[in-house]
């Protein structure tokens, strides 16, 4: 997708050992007009696919999620990271481990909020290692829910993520694939949308 | 403003000790519709207060913080509750002490994203104590930047959080605000939209 691959040159910083910054537009401060087109390129996308619920984790999911789901004008889902003490229904739960950060951690969504009729398009902002999109997928195939997909609006495309995914049977449509950030220049492989 | 009160109404629960649970359609499960015309509502209602960015807190703050810059046409940021591995420059921090959790933690909005020249309007899904929508305060006022106002999807009147807000100069716009939870039942004041 032009819009955000112009964002990630434009506005992006590589950081040391591989990690891209987009502080400025995606995950801290947010830019709501990007975030609108990308839920219209997903919800283009998945359109015919009958799609129940968006579903993503906490916090920089949320953003394009919600524009997603608007789109496809179905509700949007994000899995928690710590436990709300409103939360004291049965939950689905699985472990997410974090190569970046080194450390385990539960994530979880109410079962009352998804069911086996369900056809879950999964979004998230970042795929690398593709662990916590295989958690999503966890807690979906744990309500007995469908996965139609995972949309994904940066790809690190020389890491696991896709073929993890894919191995499990789910189909990965990312809005920019980085195939190497060397020298401080971001190089993409062609994007799904 | 009718229509999340009607969503209290029809989808909240009232658990025990004055907690609100709305985990259906705004903090977990999230109605992207109700969220659109609450950013709208919150928009229209500040449309003349040259508003350039809007601000929030993750998680619960991100969907109708979203929505309302949308509307506006400006930038969201939402405050961190933890340190990104990307947030290396330098920061604005303040301690907020949640009443519920009983514990006080660090939020933070990188230095880069606001500046004297802004004018922000803060938006949060909940005014209880009033302890977050402070800090927030406190964040911008770090930055030198100006508080147009605080907007307020569900505030618990009979807590002191808009007393609070009002006495350190802060207009205050709440879209539901709850006089009572008896048995079961909410009671509403009349709302500010």
């Amino acid at each position: 997708m032009k819009e955000l691959m112009n964002s990630i040159v434009e506005k992006g910083t590589i950081l040391g050992e591989g990690i891209l910054k987009v502080d400025s537009f995606l995950n801290h401060q947010v830019d709501p007009e990007l975030m609108y087109q990308i839920g219209e390129s997903f919800a283009q996308k998945f359109n015919d696919r009958h799609v129940t619920k968006v579903v993503t984790i906490e916090a920089s999911g949320i953003a394009p999620a919600l524009t997603t789901a608007q789109a496809l004008g179905v509700p949007m889902i994000y899995a928690r990271k710590t436990k709300s003490i409103t939360m004291n229904s049965e939950l689905l739960t699985t472990e997410v481990y974090s190569f970046t950060k080194q450390v385990t951690s539960t994530i979880s969504i109410s079962k009352h909020f998804l069911n086996e009729e369900d056809n879950v398009l999964l979004i998230d902002d970042f795929l690398a290692n593709g662990q916590a999109a295989k958690g999503l997928i966890e807690l979906v195939e744990q309500a007995g829910a469908n996965v139609v997909g995972v949309g994904i609006l940066i790809e690190k495309s020389y890491q696991q993520g896709r073929a993890l995914l894919n191995d499990m049977g789910v189909e990965v449509v990312s809005l920019a694939r980085i195939a190497s950030m060397v020298e401080g220049e971001v190089e993409f492989l062609e994007a799904d949308l």
